[in-house]
């Protein structure tokens, strides 16, 4: 299979200008770059093998940049370009990935934010992809349907869950920290046998396999990657689940009947935040006068655009919310907020693993692809670490129920049995 | 002590129109009233005795009412005037008077809430009283300074918690609920001895003493109740708490100091959502980089005001925030949401006891005030009731840290042990 991510790059290679070699105003500006960000652990090293650092220090993590074209490319729209750079190996980084990035967040907070040269950045990012029915389509192919064999390589073997597990105890294995996050989550929907459950975006049907075989649930799982349709049906028939898990191929907006249990993992991310409103329409639709409902989603503190070339190569059309934006989603529903759970630093340690294990087959993963795509997900996966880590990024999980339901749980004590 | 909550009412007494009996138009618009309501277990009984069901019903919770004055005031603004009427006796209440009220608001939800009758009385209603400086003194004296020898009478005994319990268990008694309240916020906080913690609007002082003398940590406590910060010195001192606790006359917005821990337990109802980013700023003032801050408050599924009357007689200035809202306390700092809880039934609850309290002592209460002053405090805590059941009320706990604090608990499993 061809990768097509790391395609045409924006930047073209500039081995005339390399073979000019570095100006007094290329040294100026890479400094004044180290002065914004800020931080004593950052160098650069140019072309020429020259390094820079910020007065008396001794960066241990530096980016090397091969050409002035990349640095060039690096300053008008670093979020856009560091990604396809580093891809191609036009950048590389001394020391470690995750520590640069870490650094790099750091250095991009509450200063860097005020400076010209990240508002000129912020004017040159693009909106996020529509998520028309179409659009959906076209973004959610081009991030799932790479192939499943690809994801098995690096997921947890048992219920391939492409989303934020839980480790309430940090010494478990990423397979117990998933099925840990499907047992929490279905005692926070407080699953019992024979619920009739609807799931919005249901990746390899996991979650609905979890439920179905561990609490005997009846589960409508909605997805519109073909691919992994495909593949969670096969699993459940293997598996004698077939009866009680129906995977339909169609867009959650297209959700019909009336279910007992409302739960959407790591889709909302996908939804655009001009259709919150459209989803609790479609929730309102279709859940019980005492059903319960979960969406676990990435978020934000605070309202900014996913990571630019995130957008582009990884998630099309992707938009983490903040809280304030989800609200979006019950408020006008008058559905009423039970419980609300961050599990930023859960997801830090699920990409860590994901990480390791996608190194330990970075040759194969190279073989099935190239070696840009192995860079460029290397960097995606670091990169997420360092957001969650330096928290950029947030994890969402949000209880819900209708306002009048007075059948609630005196505790959230049955979560911690 | 005179009771000036319940002078002087905006509808005159009617005395020369009750005499000239109940026209049939009186009765269309009785009877279109509750068509709008649409409850089959509500009716009225007009000052001539007459009574207005809605057809083939026989309700047993009934409106009496007095005169055509009182009946005309209802008409023109029922959440505003029904209040007044009621504690002077124009409007009684047969039948149980929480259920009585369950149905009304069941009544003016989604339905009643798009009638021209509604619209009218949404443009009718005053916004809430400004929270300058100044005007918060005036309002919060209106309430918390009518004398601590009433609220002694019917709050719990130990803490004069005047905020939702916490009954994990529902068997627990009011004291056992109050101390399982301030014991699950002090787990939220993760409280350490020798911590230092701010608290925001402390009441009679009774969440400081806990903290103090069950966790060892030291509390400075703002308020602007005079009588409130006098006893909570006084019973802090009595119980050799003194050096660790500092009770402060003063408005939040001028706290100073930095500390471990921030925390406000029903204050920010009297806070008004003008100054929710002023609130966060103050926080983001004096929260230690790895500090943990809570805050309690009556909130909403979606913004309304706050119902006329209460805001007019009970709590001048009072505003129930819905979640969207209080992230204007925290998404301009960057701050990050670890967890929410809504306690909503807890509250109700909560109520309950204080309404039973209430009435064991109605006689006593009657001769500190007077008697309208006991049917208007039984109407705000029967209310209340309705409208924490009634999915109306919601009561949130927003735990937040700073965002770049990687110290977080794996997980919430200590506040259950």
């Amino acid at each position: 299979m061809k990768n097509e991510k790391t395609g045409a790059l924006t930047i073209p290679a500039t081995d005339d200008i390399r073979a000019a070699g570095v100006s007094g105003l290329d040294r100026r500006l890479a400094r004044r770059v180290l002065e914004l960000l800020d931080q004593p652990t950052l160098g650069v090293v140019l072309w020429d093998g020259h390094e820079i650092a910020l007065p008396s220090t001794t960066p241990s993590l530096k980016a090397h940049i091969r050409d002035r074209g990349a640095f060039y490319g690096l300053v008008r729209n670093p979020s856009l370009h560091f990604g396809d750079l580093y891809s191609v190996g036009r950048v590389e980084v001394e020391g470690d990935l995750v520590e640069f990035l870490i650094a790099v967040y750091d250095g991009m907070g509450e200063k860097g934010r005020k400076s010209v040269l990240r508002r000129l950045h912020k004017l040159l990012t693009p909106r996020p992809r529509a998520n028309t029915l179409n659009e959906s389509r076209a973004n959610i192919h081009h991030h799932y349907d790479i192939g499943n064999s690809f994801y098995e390589l690096w997921l947890d073997s048992e219920y391939q869950q492409y989303t934020c597990a839980y480790f309430p105890d940090p010494t478990m294995t990423l397979e117990q920290a998933q099925v840990a996050k499907l047992e929490h989550i279905c005692r926070k929907l407080e699953l019992k046998p024979g619920d009739r459950v609807v799931e919005a975006g249901c990746g390899w049907g996991g979650l609905a396999r979890y439920m179905a075989r561990v609490h005997g649930a009846h589960v409508r799982a909605y997805n519109i990657s073909r691919e992994q349709v495909a593949y969670a049906r096969e699993r459940a028939r293997a598996e004698g689940l077939a009866d009680r898990i129906e995977y339909i191929e169609d867009d959650y907006r297209n959700m019909s009947g009336e279910y007992d249990k409302f739960v959407s993992v790591g889709m909302l991310e996908h939804v655009g935040p001009d259709h919150y409103r459209e989803l609790g329409g479609v929730i309102n639709r279709v859940l019980t006068a005492n059903g319960r409902g979960l969406i676990h989603s990435i978020g934000r503190n605070k309202p900014e655009l996913m990571n630019a070339w995130i957008e582009k190569r990884i998630f099309p059309g992707a938009y983490p919310p903040t809280l304030r934006e989800m609200m979006n989603i019950f408020e006008p529903q008058n559905l009423s907020v039970l419980d609300v759970e961050n599990l930023r630093l859960h997801y830090a340690r699920t990409l860590r693993h994901w990480l390791a294990r996608f190194e330990s087959h970075a040759d194969k993963i190279e073989s099935m692809f190239d070696r840009s795509f192995v860079r460029a997900w290397r960097l995606y996966l670091a990169g997420s670490i360092a957001a969650f880590l330096t928290g950029s990024l947030q994890l969402f999980q949000v209880v819900f129920a209708r306002p009048r339901d007075n059948q609630l749980l005196p505790s959230r004590a049955h979560l911690y049995k």
